[in-house]
């Protein structure tokens, strides 16, 4: 990014805006400027609350979830099922699921999916701390809400094989044509998997 | 945006991010949950950022450019052209012509153009300003840099009438072909224009 002839201080923070996912070097300078325009009423709130953050949230000893309580408040929520545990690869995931509303459930966070060609092997998820959680005797399923991609599956596959031969019922997440899809746009794989999972109407 | 159970300071944060422009309500998500992941490396240098944007950037009493000092660094710098004074709408067109490289001038900041129909009339920008810089007695030219629309070529029709009589010649940006256009994806009155203000090969 070529230097704009505005003080360092106000590039650093078009560089640093340019790295959050979403903006590039174009679009962050559009934010740097709107920024400085409402100083006052987004600015300085921004700035205030990523100071909070950084003071307050914290990774969930038990789940892995982000929150600014530990245990975070899906672990301590008394409302909530303490016989299924639904495992994702993200707190992206987990919140996908929670505005979705679609089960009441705990969660457990792996922190990211097996990958050996990046390097992710079964120590750098939080795999021995599901398997700790198994111990508690209220646990009945695990559902592995893990994306339907080689790596997703590859790493359900790898805790279903740790859970086998506990009493422990392990699901996944059903395939199917997407809520809204169009048959046309969909690739084989998923209609053959939603003929093969067809429910009676 | 649905409540995502991960504290009010996480969502107050996400609401905040959504503001930006570019980022929308599921960007901005992303974007709360990649600076919590790297809180040391961007969260925090970015919450800096901020802060010290709020403390040290002004408004140019000169030229309406924003900068770490005031008078701006593009209004105290020696090696400029003060016999000219570049007109834009807005701090974005400034950088955007900085970038460029495209003069090396005095630039006057408007802070937007002339648009009855939002209300924006002359005194909503700094044309008084602009008009009472027409005193220096270096002042030579005045570039009308405006973008090419309808409020843009008014805005330029009311500064020109305003500079009649002064002995300030006024100019304004060619129209004609982008560099790298293709003629096909021209509209006619760009393709027109160029034909128009056609030079010796």
């Amino acid at each position: 990014m070529p230097a704009i002839s505005a003080g360092p201080e106000i590039e650093r923070l078009i560089q640093l805006l340019a790295r959050l996912p979403g903006l590039g070097p174009r679009s962050a300078r559009r934010a740097a400027l709107f920024l400085i325009k409402k100083r006052e009423l987004l600015m300085a709130p921004l700035a205030a609350a990523l100071q909070t953050a950084i003071e307050k949230i914290s990774v969930c000893r038990i789940c892995g979830n982000i929150d600014t309580q530990n245990p975070c408040t899906l672990c301590t929520d008394p409302r909530r099922d303490d016989s299924t545990i639904v495992v994702v690869a993200d707190v992206a995931d987990l919140w996908a699921l929670e505005r979705a509303h679609a089960i009441n459930a705990r969660y457990h966070v792996l922190g990211g999916i097996l990958s050996p060609l990046d390097g992710v092997g079964p120590d750098d998820l939080a795999i021995d701390a599901l398997m700790k959680r198994m111990s508690e005797p209220a646990i009945k399923e695990v559902i592995l809400a893990l994306s339907a991609t080689v790596e997703g599956q590859s790493t359900a596959h790898y805790i279903t094989d740790l859970l086998h031969g506990t009493k422990v019922k392990v699901t996944r997440l059903a395939h199917g044509v997407p809520v809204g899809g169009e048959l046309d746009y969909l690739d084989e794989g998923t209609l053959a998997a939603a003929i093969r999972s067809r429910t009676p109407f």
